[in-house]
């Protein structure tokens, strides 16, 4: 049976290449001009500019689907999933590294269908790296497959996570105890690369054995979702569901905070 | 007048790159198979084989220098910098990042007379990006020109720093304090990409705005030195010196800790 959702697919590549490009330039443009007027002024701009281009160029070729963008909800849109075809865009991941050229800034897009992620695409930008993945089909960078580690020693593993001031001081704590309670397992190391969508890459390719992040959005992860999920490895909630070996252990270490929403 | 160490900085890209070829190949193995064996084993053995070809390369063509390899340390020389010509080397720095093919992976050299560094070059082998800084010549990265952000105002800064397990409480409990002292301040966001050198890099190129790191070596440090300071930063220790106007500020919020020896 043919794919029902190729044609999906190989548009959404297109554009992510052609909106990739788009970041790219961005991010050439001169770092001290940049900072001396305001960077976070260009990241919002490029922001914007991302996700309208690929809205309206999906639009255009599949009217009757459904749209979930980081830009759009900040704009007031609903982020309800529906069974419709739907699209889950966050066109620049990475925002602060963005401001900074800092070497992890990606794009991302899930495909979901009844709820379901049919595929999902990641650009890292400054490394060139396409992430795809469509559902029964494995991962790839840049068409090469990839998977995970399989690494089933906790102590042996290398654990992303990502470090923010917030306000809330009780999810400060929280943060700041699970990283406290995750090196002292002991674990190879921790690393923070400031991309939420680049981190889960990195787990599916292996380079990384796990990424836990506390308050994360939903266009955030459809994207690297289906990356994961390809490449064997899962995606849980905080519960401690055991579905995963290695996560399994780390969510048991990890202590749950009630989330600003 | 003629640069008198021109010739060393020359042989010494010329023997970075055939190490770094060597460190490259090494990643391209197998990672699967690699962690069914010993992921530690191989990268000591690389160690050691990108150090001897470095050592023995320079020693053939200047047989009267001097040496302090983090290998050769390891193994029992001495590290003394002397009046003489001495190349200070790391052939890995990132090993945990080696062994799980995390991106940020380096080999760093400096090249010091009468006990300053005349030059420095660090390679960051998967980016394949080659930093060079020769003094009073500025710094590169591939051949073109970097410099440090300049940013002054710490609250939109980009801080890197490694988080490690500690076996001495005491040490532990100032790295954690410190990570969450810098969190509050607040600043932008703290990365730790795991490479000393590459971290070093970073901010000489402006993708971050400073590095702190408790217990370095100077082999982590010498090639980067020459880096960051042509490319208009500087280096310190953590008494809070405030020879920069960022670092000065960042200092004065790091505790202090009795280092193990």
């Amino acid at each position: 049976m043919a794919d029902p959702w190729k044609e999906c697919m190989d548009h959404c590549l297109e554009v992510t290449k052609e909106a990739g490009k788009m970041i790219r330039e961005a991010l050439q443009k001169d770092i001290f001009i940049m900072q001396k007027t305001s960077p976070v002024d260009l990241v919002t701009e490029t922001d914007q500019k991302v996700e309208q281009l690929i809205i309206s160029s999906i639009k255009e070729k599949f009217p009757t689907h459904s749209f979930i963008g980081e830009e759009s909800v900040a704009a007031g849109a609903t982020s309800n999933l529906t069974d419709n075809p739907t699209w889950i865009i966050d066109p620049i991941d990475g925002t602060t590294n963005f401001v900074h050229r800092f070497p992890f800034v990606s794009m991302s897009i899930g495909f979901a269908v009844k709820k379901e992620i049919e595929f999902g695409i990641v650009y890292s930008c400054q490394e060139d790296k396409m992430y795809t993945a469509r559902k029964g089909k494995g991962s790839f960078c840049n068409g090469e497959p990839i998977k995970v580690s399989g690494q089933e020693d906790i102590t042996k593993s290398l654990v992303l996570t990502e470090m923010g001031f917030k306000k809330d001081p009780e999810h400060f704590k929280t943060m700041m105890g699970n990283i406290e309670t995750i090196l002292t397992i002991p674990v190879h190391g921790i690393r923070s690369p400031g991309s939420a969508a680049v981190n889960m890459c990195l787990v599916a390719c292996g380079a990384a054995d796990a990424y836990y992040h506390m308050g994360i959005h939903c266009w955030d992860m459809a994207g690297g979702a289906a990356i994961i999920r390809e490449a064997g490895g899962v995606i849980m909630d905080i519960s401690g569901s055991l579905l995963c070996r290695l996560l399994g252990p780390i969510s048991s270490h990890i202590k749950r905070t009630k989330m600003p929403q």
